[in-house]
């Protein structure tokens, strides 16, 4: 038979199955399964944006190629949208359109490194980001963010890991799993110290569309020569809720995007180009829907806060945007024993603390965000009546 | 500033775009530009095809992530399909849905090798594979395939290459850019000498569906343990006129299928889900308007022939399925002075040989499907009149 890289076979198979897989042992005995394991907003698109899916779709326009880049008309969008954001000039030249926020970090790690080279990484980090390194045989520096300092990345960590010759450091904000909120301050210092050591910084903003309303994530692209040492990632599948049409963008200088064009054009020549056209539309125009759906997601917070209050064995260590990291009360236990045994006996779907790096075994992820807040406080009970076998 | 991985930044940008710009320079005399450079049908899609596009695009039930690997009724629609063509059992579980061919190969490349690994293609090459390598740090060996060959690959190279200690040997055929197809009985042949050094045969079937009705590509899917050596890509963008909707294939074992879906992981998550089941539709119900395109593309073949025949200085020295690679009269010019000049000139848009490897300065690639046979018949008088400054 022929032979793998070992770098592929040697990686566990994709988390996300596996613990979906759980779901469909469960005997529904405590209620329908509460499903907070992959980032998937549990409110539907807008039907404009549907509508604009299948207006595009259905048209002659986007059947041919288009643009590596992206489409003209969404890079724009997403430009503007930025400048408005951040209060700083982005443009069209500076966004380049990928399908999905892991294909963004994926050529983003390959434009400026290869097998031998180093990028670091938070502890815990993505999954995703970590399997994406090992396979591309890229080493990993792994900056640990503590419990006791709102697992936010250690300043003198982050100066060790940037100074032991990485390429890039990367980060994700608001987190995942966390969901901790990295201040703007600290994002600011991050930076310093990576352009005093010619150190690319990776920001993947794929859930700042749930700050609170006001809330300026970072000034990075105010800074004067931001383009030789930022990139960031941001994905459309959260803000939008079609992460099926897997569309996400990197902002980065045109000298950075021209690098990933020449990776892009490998891996996919261009991103789907009908729901780019629509979600165009949809930044524009769907800026009040986006924020209410901010404020329901607040609503989420208060509704997971209070369910965990209820059962003080259970602890929320982090939460923000999107997620929640929860520590579990079962000290001797694998956190994988845990959520498997949430998902059969509890009917609570969520990510065991392992899938996200050595020393998380007391946590899991909630992507409370899923659920609705009558959903998150069934929690409550569930937790309560939870025991495992 | 942060640095480029070397192996990316020293890539030339990508080729379509170049040759494009050259478009935009010609100033119309000859009439409209007869577009032969990418690989995009001259028809549009099918009418039933775009309504099914929107139908699904516009649904709720897509916008969720997918599984992996595709969505079950396309993987179960093209095994259905392969299975009738090659009259040899290809099941859902062998098929993984891609973002179109390059993903494709790009998958398979990761999933059998890493820097410091080989792959042979053949040369000339299609040049995203070359590139894909290239940025991959995984080592090209090259198998010459020579005019008075056809083309097709001379055996005793293929051997050298395979037992050179490469991971795979990737071959095109229907050939991009030649057209040449390789009989049935060479692929065979080539598949045991890969078999018996237990290398990875990869075959990009990707025009495969414009050889004339009944011709059965090869015979490999009936060897017994082919799913050890083998593994086929195939696209939708050209059977089906979507190269905008980014749609490809991989057969291959379940082994191999489970390779690949750790890579598409963290690669995208999975390929857009919308187009895969507008897509599965009309793999079902659209081979009459296939058949349809095929006769039309065999017309163009004719046209083809008939226009360089005018003109012997110019010569066809290999025409198949999709492409013809036609030889110049220019010994002394470079083939990217006499595409541009053809271009600027004559008002046509082919690829020079250089894209596909030393050695084909001779020649350019004319992606003559794209055009019907009227306007290829308008090949003969401009070719006739072209002259280079």
């Amino acid at each position: 038979m022929g032979t793998f890289n070992p770098r592929v076979e040697t990686l566990d198979p994709p988390p996300i199955p596996t613990v979906q897989a759980w779901a469909a042992s469960y005997d529904g005995a405590q209620g329908p399964m509460i499903d907070l394991s992959q980032a998937v907003p549990g409110y539907p698109p807008h039907p404009d944006l549907l509508s604009w899916l299948a207006e595009a779709a259905g048209s002659r326009r986007y059947t041919g190629y288009g643009a590596i880049e992206g489409e003209p008309v969404l890079r724009q969008s997403l430009a503007d949208h930025m400048t408005g954001l951040y209060g700083a000039p982005v443009e069209a030249a500076n966004i380049h359109i990928t399908s999905g926020a892991n294909q963004a970090f994926m050529c983003m790690a390959m434009a400026v490194s290869g097998e031998g080279d180093a990028i670091a990484l938070t502890r815990p980090f993505y999954f995703n980001q970590q399997t994406t390194l090992a396979m591309l045989g890229i080493r990993q520096v792994l900056v640990d963010c503590e419990p006791d300092n709102g697992f936010l990345p250690d300043i003198a960590s982050v100066r060790q890991a940037v100074e032991s010759g990485i390429k890039a450091l990367a980060l994700v904000s608001p987190n995942n799993p966390t969901g901790a909120v990295y201040p703007a301050g600290l994002l600011d210092e991050i930076f310093e110290i990576c352009r005093s050591a010619r150190v690319w910084l990776f920001v993947d903003e794929t859930y700042r569309d749930f700050l609170p309303d006001g809330h300026v994530p970072h000034g990075l692209l105010s800074k004067s020569g931001w383009q030789d040492h930022l990139a960031l990632i941001y994905s459309f599948s959260k803000s939008h809720c079609i992460p099926g049409h897997r569309l996400g963008a990197i902002t980065a200088s045109q000298a950075f995007v021209a690098q990933v064009a020449k990776i892009m054009d490998n891996l996919q020549i261009c991103a789907p180009r009908a729901p780019q056209a629509a979600v165009a539309r949809g930044l524009a125009e769907l800026g009040e829907w986006r924020r209410q759906n901010r404020l329901e997601i607040a609503t989420r917070v208060e509704a997971m806060r209070k369910a965990m209050a209820a059962n003080p064995d259970w602890q929320i260590a982090a939460i923000g945007a999107y997620f929640a990291y929860v520590r579990h009360p079962f000290a001797e236990i694998a956190s994988e024993k845990v959520a498997e045994q949430l998902a059969l006996r509890a009917g609570i779907l969520c990510l065991p603390g392992v899938y996200f790096g050595e020393g998380q075994e007391r946590y899991l992820r909630f992507a409370f965000a899923n659920a609705d807040a009558r959903t998150i406080a069934e929690l409550k009970s569930r937790l309560a009546e939870f025991r495992i076998a």
